[in-house]
């Protein structure tokens, strides 16, 4: 549990009563009431308020505002307010601004906007997170501390330049060892000294679009930039940890952001949170996948849904209003997925500034007979209603997708083979088969315990560090069953090629060698022929891409490629090692291939869906608490659509009704099933 | 009359003599004479010229120009030449040249290339201004004064920065007030001093494409630089008053161009002047449009058309010819919207740089055998015969339009809801209409008198100045007939959004009450569907953009939407205000809806259009002199067709024929239709 | 030849043994061995190693790599590795790195990084390859220089601006002239002074995308730069040659390269090499005429091919891989056109940086058993069997197409009339046009002798130099037949239109008189219709992109546009003069006329094709050595096809086979044609 104060799961979201005065304050209240609101964040943004000149702080809207929501019976979320540093800071101190990816200095404006590595950033950021630990840490309403907001953004000024070369120092110890990791032959790039090193951007080595004419280094930038970032969370959490020692501490992360290892980040925070902000066109697959993304950084913990909008963005390019339906239902998902919080940003929509057409609980209409306020009312009492029940709640998976921040970003960075391939959608593509067959998944990072596991996937596993070939051959020779793909054992954790064949270290284990990787452009494909008849696969599949041109050495030949002059070569083998299998997919496959192949893998290890035939646009999803399952049935289709759940009966939890075999769901409805708990 | 020196249509326009010699220069007047061409407007980019050093002026070769030119009997319009600083100035006095968006310091080159408060660029222009006019102010050539030229390119440097402080203050007085304006509570900006402040740029609050983070901020920017550049033009203005008091004093306006509020700089413009340069596919009713907008910043007084090309441009990507006659129909086209003028861009084409294949009255070639020059010289011979008879006519029209350049900026800073909105394109879509449909509209400021006009159209009145609401509820109280759209009373002068329910303070007399707003991406419609026939108006139309999710209060439903959620809201409102109605169309609907709308509106009101049953292609429009009335009819079709223009005889001014019943206009063609006036 | 140690054509290519240990270089020789490799280039980027320091020189490692190439027979070309500044040169002298379009000064990275006019890169650069030169002008292994390395790449930094103002007065003696030159009386950028002249750049006279204010000002940058880069290479070659008289010395050029004139370049260079990187969709006649370009560049010398992939490149948006036999395939086409090399990039793949996933030789697998290294070993094996008997052989061309990168630059920098317009492009349709009917053609500068050729063809021929008229006018007047096109004759070599009408000083050779230049958009068309069928020319045609509106004066109109206002006037036009002929295609035509059109022109004159009747995709080339031909069918086809060769037997120097009558290929498939020669 978060915070045994506040037993059931969190409602409310991001509040900022600052830019109001008294006589909405009181309203506020009235409106929380009334939508069963009872957690906000504050103090997100009012950094410049507290401290309004540098030795003068000023907590009396704060202490006020503690005050009034606890007397309200509303629990706070407080953050530290250093997500913007004050106009004065930048004036007086220009350092604390960026400078950006073309050697620009920037002046004041915007957020997220602090130089990580800025003396003046750090040492004001720990002294106000300081004086807010001490000043409210045994506040009543204080529920839990929320450090900065959103992470992000890189900086190229000198103070970063600087401690890159000490991050780099404390890495490599020598010179030679940088050259050798950064391969510094290649291109006269030896360095003699330390400070011959310069930051990687538009200046030196990375053209737009993030490919680099040195992966090692660039690859380095982007450790150091998030190790950095994570200092300045690190550095505000460990002042208020001094003084307030048992409240929890989170940051809120933004799922699949590309900047930071958030595996990294996940070993300093208290609990994990996120802010959900997928458009009206992201499959809901890729929403469910970012939900179990941020319950594997912290091995399966629950986590908190930190943000989402009850209606519309503003930041995209076309906002749509979500749907009648849809934000229970995408609230729900969350829960479904490990959320023990739904949260919204925001509480009130602000009158002025970029934000002003993001949705809010309260429009600017201001009062309560709103579709939109309506629909966080409803769900509002039915959180209530939950109570304690799902909390802790936990997922138990026997299929994990390996996904890794380094790997993505030397994917991204690669100058060739094609600029099509994005790593976070190949690892999609996969979860999506998975998501539509109804079997459930844990994303874990390269560092995971595989052993839990019936199966392992790690598509394009292009980067493999130290360990990871051992670890996998162990998992499989155990047996356990795992699958990569094209495009893998290419590189070590510096970018630099595992000569030999690949794919380099994982080849002993999948039997295989290739020899080429072909391209080709978007639009043009190729076939996957089945040998013969497996299971659910049978016949030819298109595939695109890439295309390794394989020679099996040890594995046995599944599939060949339909055309082109590898017309006849592997396309997906498989590999007995010890006493599991692994499995090689060479190319880019469709949906359909990839349904079938996962499908035959779960049978074969007797893994099973949560609900065999699972309708289209359903989602299933499986919480587990003191071995009483909740399965959380999701119909993100606008009809009704009818759910064979098998010769059972279960209760809802939402509705308290008896379901046998059929759960006829309403369009955008939601049902959580579990066995039935007769009355005390 | 501009000048009564020259009374008839001026006909000619830029000329560069000093880009060539004595030589050409005779020829020049035999080519002018042989095309009738009796103005040019010279000296506009000759600065380096006429001071070719900081102490030093040199106007002997204006001095032979003038002198040269009156001998032959072509007046004047005498630019003042500070259009582009000299070389040596910027090498001097680096403040003279700009700073970009993302705070680059511009070297040398281009034009209008200054830094508008660069107090070297203010001195220096002054003082030639002053030079010339004292100069030249009793030249008998001499019919005009002409500043600079297209003023535009907004400036980030220190003094606009250290400026900008010094307008904020005089705008607010008080910091608070700054910050009560901006809504700086939102991301912690609050400002505790004015040097604070800095401008909203690429470093700073705003990104690529207009998006800012703080519209507050970026729409005071926008004021300013509109301010700053006015202020040059407004210098150089009162240097010459000083001396020449009797000669009319104008700038070359851009028609649309989005950066300065031209209804501001009217007021210290004598005559209004533009330049107009339509692609081959730009829309004739768009090119119509820009007319009336130009005729309506000094409520209806006739303005210049001081340039436009002969034949094709060179900086649009694809430059192709004016087709025969088009040129001669694109000249009545500015006449028959207010224009006593006919100028070209340019006399003679430069041999070097940017502008050489730019179109001009006389081509490389040199001689008069080119068809460019035959069309010219017709045209020059027509506009001699027409004399003064069209001079200060003036438009009569019952319908106006309302546009504004502080609600375009906010709307194109925005963030959200959707990137598809453009204020200028919702506004053609209603004078579209009323184009199609042969009535004449003028297009008026916000702060127009509406009193005069039976129909008020404000598309996309997003933002709501102080006294607007009442200045349009008296309107309407009296009889009047509003029509205001989808995104409208959302905000106020300085994008605040007015709370209490959009469209805010418009609601009353709208009687509705807008309570969300969807978005559907580009090529996805909506339907608006009349709840039952009226006049044109009868089952469905496709509606896209933006939907207003609207409730009607007093306000009676015209018609809903057809799909969607909020299928059977009302999409069409009309509210009875007083005497008169307020109507509210809540998406981007049809041309054929909107015509049908307004053919309606204007039925009701007696506003009858020009021509009825106006054959496509065809634009009508009407100057009525001293209770004389003349009917423009120019065919933009390729091919001849036939006007039906009722039970009436009337004369074609241009070619003295008696019409009746039918006009049949030649493809391109071109008739100036008024009473037959009997010979004295 | 170019060098007499090895009379072969050459085989091999680039080798960075430094960026690996001992182990692998013995590997290499037994690699180099198995696959006929004898010769490498090395040291390209070594700086950094082979000077440590500043003053510390250390080339052991290249003594034990040269000595050991020698040892197993290899060759070298040895570059003078200054293609990458070192780190801590950088550093140290700041003025070795660039400033960009934009004024921003680079750090270190990337590579062709260095200044041109940086004092501090011309000094060590002319030091180390004097080192160089000292140290291995003996060498045994030695066979050629190669300085430095793909020259490219502006620079706007304050050593250019001075430098170019230099170059400016040295061009142009007075300010008068440069005025002048640059025509600055437009917008009024009259210099009075040397030191207010500043480069053409993003802060002063040019935009995105090449579009320039001031063309003049602009091409001079260009010239400079050229000549910048120039001086470069001819201070290491100088230098060189002061140790090293005997061994020739080249820098490998990169084709149709935009930025250098290479023919100024090729007067320094003993020989000339290039670097050819098609992507798998580029047209095979495009790659053809880019060897001929690089063939004209010495008066077709033969040439080098210095770098191609063996299999798939890393830098273009989807590095596809050669097909079999696709890689022997283009090396013939560059020995057919000239090349007595055939040389990779790389020897050995590297294991990091950007150039991991670019082809080489020996891949990352390590070992022989690779298609890729068995494709390379088949073709080593072929060359050597060749010996010397194609080299330098020379090629015997009646046609000559007219190349001038002064005139590209121009016509890119232009504002107006399209922006489709794309001088290669254009220059490649006459190309293909021939390549498709078999005619071989050589490709020249505007300064080349025309009196050998039969027909010269200069499509858009805009910029007409000094001289170039009269020189045209007296090749046609003794008979030749001379090609011209649309946009051609409009300015002088400073980008001044010669006034008196296009085509200017064309203009009495053509007999026509071009009035105006239409444009239409992307993707519509006008025709060209023949007034009566001549030779394979017949009925209509279509044509795009500019029209130029002409009278004949003194030619014949042979065909006219079909539609538009401008129906019926002449769109092809042939005037006699002297005893030859001058054509004018005053469009751009399809490739349909333009064979037919050539075609008729090579009968009338007596020039034959290769090949009568070849079969598409077949490209025939022919090189002369002392009176024996070499007739080259490349079939580029996938599948084999049949050449008639008509009634001749020729033996196939590759095979030893009898060729008669017809020639079977099979699919990507080269013969090399010859008279049988007799054993002796």
């Amino acid at each position: 549990m978060i915070n045994d104060k506040l037993p059931k799961i969190w409602y409310g979201g991001d509040y900022n009563p600052e830019q109001w005065g008294p006589e909405v304050w009181e309203e506020d209240q009235r409106m929380f009431k009334l939508a069963g609101i009872d957690v906000v964040t504050i103090n997100v943004f009012s950094w410049a308020l507290n401290q309004p000149e540098e030795n003068t702080y000023d907590f009396n809207w704060l202490d006020e505002t503690m005050d009034r929501l606890h007397r309200n019976g509303v629990g706070v979320v407080l953050a530290t307010s250093t997500a913007a540093h004050p106009a004065w800071m930048a004036k007086r101190y220009p350092d604390v601004t960026r400078t950006d990816f073309y050697g620009r200095k920037r002046t004041f404006g915007g957020r997220h906007n602090s130089c990580p590595n800025s003396p003046t950033y750090r040492k004001y950021s720990r002294l106000i997170a300081g004086k807010l630990a001490e000043r409210y840490k045994d506040h009543p309403a204080l529920l839990l501390w929320h450090v900065s907001n959103e992470y992000g953004g890189y900086c190229y000024c000198d103070n970063c330049t600087a401690e890159f070369r000490v991050w780099v120092q404390s890495r490599y110890n020598s010179i030679d060892s940088v050259n050798k990791a950064w391969n510094t032959r290649f291109w006269g790039h030896t360095f003699y000294d330390w400070d011959e090193i310069v930051l990687p951007n538009g200046l030196s080595e990375e053209g737009e679009g993030n490919v680099s004419a040195f992966q090692g280094i660039s690859l380095d930038y982007r450790r150091f930039m998030s190790d950095s970032l994570l200092e300045c969370y690190i550095i505000e959490a460990e002042e208020i940890r001094t003084h307030s020692s048992n409240v929890p501490i989170t940051t809120n992360l933004m799922g699949n952001f590309g900047q930071l290892n958030y595996f990294d980040w996940a070993k300093h925070m208290d609990i994990i949170s996120w802010d959900n902000y997928p458009s009206l066109t992201t499959p809901v697959s890729e929403t469910a996948m970012v939900h179990d993304l941020m319950r594997g950084l912290k091995d399966g913990d629950p986590f908190m849904l930190m943000e989402q909008t009850p209606s519309q963005q503003n930041w995209q390019a076309y906002n749509s209003l979500k749907r009648p339906g849809v934000m229970r239902l995408w609230s729900y998902q969350a829960v479904a997925r490990g959320a023990d919080t739904v949260l919204f940003f925001q509480m009130r929509r602000s009158i002025g500034a970029c934000e002003k057409f993001h949705g809010a609980v309260i429009e600017h209409v201001g009062h309560e007979q709103t579709r939109v306020f309506r629909e966080c009312a409803d769900l509002g009492e039915e959180l209530m209603r939950l109570g304690d029940t799902l909390l802790d709640a936990r997922t138990e998976a026997k299929v994990a997708i390996v996904y890794d921040w380094e790997n993505r970003w030397a994917i991204e960075m690669s100058s060739g083979p094609t600029v099509d391939l994005q790593y976070p959608s190949e690892v999609h593509k996969y979860y999506d088969a998975l998501f539509k067959l109804g079997i459930q998944a844990d994303i874990v990072s390269v560092d995971a315990d595989f052993s839990k596991y019936e199966i392992v996937i790690a598509p394009v596993m292009y980067m493999v560090k130290k360990g990871f070939a051992q670890k996998t051959e162990s998992f499989v020779s155990e047996g356990g069953t795992f699958v990569t793909t094209f495009f893998s054992g290419i590189v070590n954790e510096n970018d630099l090629v595992t000569v030999g064949g690949y794919p380099g270290e994982l080849r002993k284990l999948l039997g295989i060698w290739a020899e080429e990787i072909d391209v080709l452009p978007a639009g043009q494909f190729n076939q996957l022929v089945m040998n013969k008849p497996i299971g659910k696969l049978e016949g030819s599949y298109p595939c695109e891409l890439l295309f390794d041109l394989i020679h099996a050495e040890s594995a046995e030949v599944l599939a060949e490629y339909g055309s082109e002059f590898y017309k006849g070569m592997p396309a997906l083998t498989v590999n007995s090692f010890g006493k599991g299998q692994a499995y090689y997919v060479a190319t880019s496959a469709s949906s359909e291939f990839l349904q079938g192949f996962l499908s035959n893998l779960c049978q074969d290890k007797g893994v099973n869906p949560l609900i065999p035939n699972i309708p289209a646009g359903v989602e299933a999803s499986q919480r587990v608490k003191e071995g009483r399952s909740f399965l959380f049935l999701l119909n993100h289709n606008a009809d009704p659509v009818t759910v064979d759940i098998g010769e059972v009966t279960l209760e809802d939890l939402l509705t308290g009704e008896t379901i046998s075999l059929n759960a006829v769901l309403p369009g955008r409805g939601v049902m959580i099933l579990t066995e039935q708990v007769h009355p005390k």
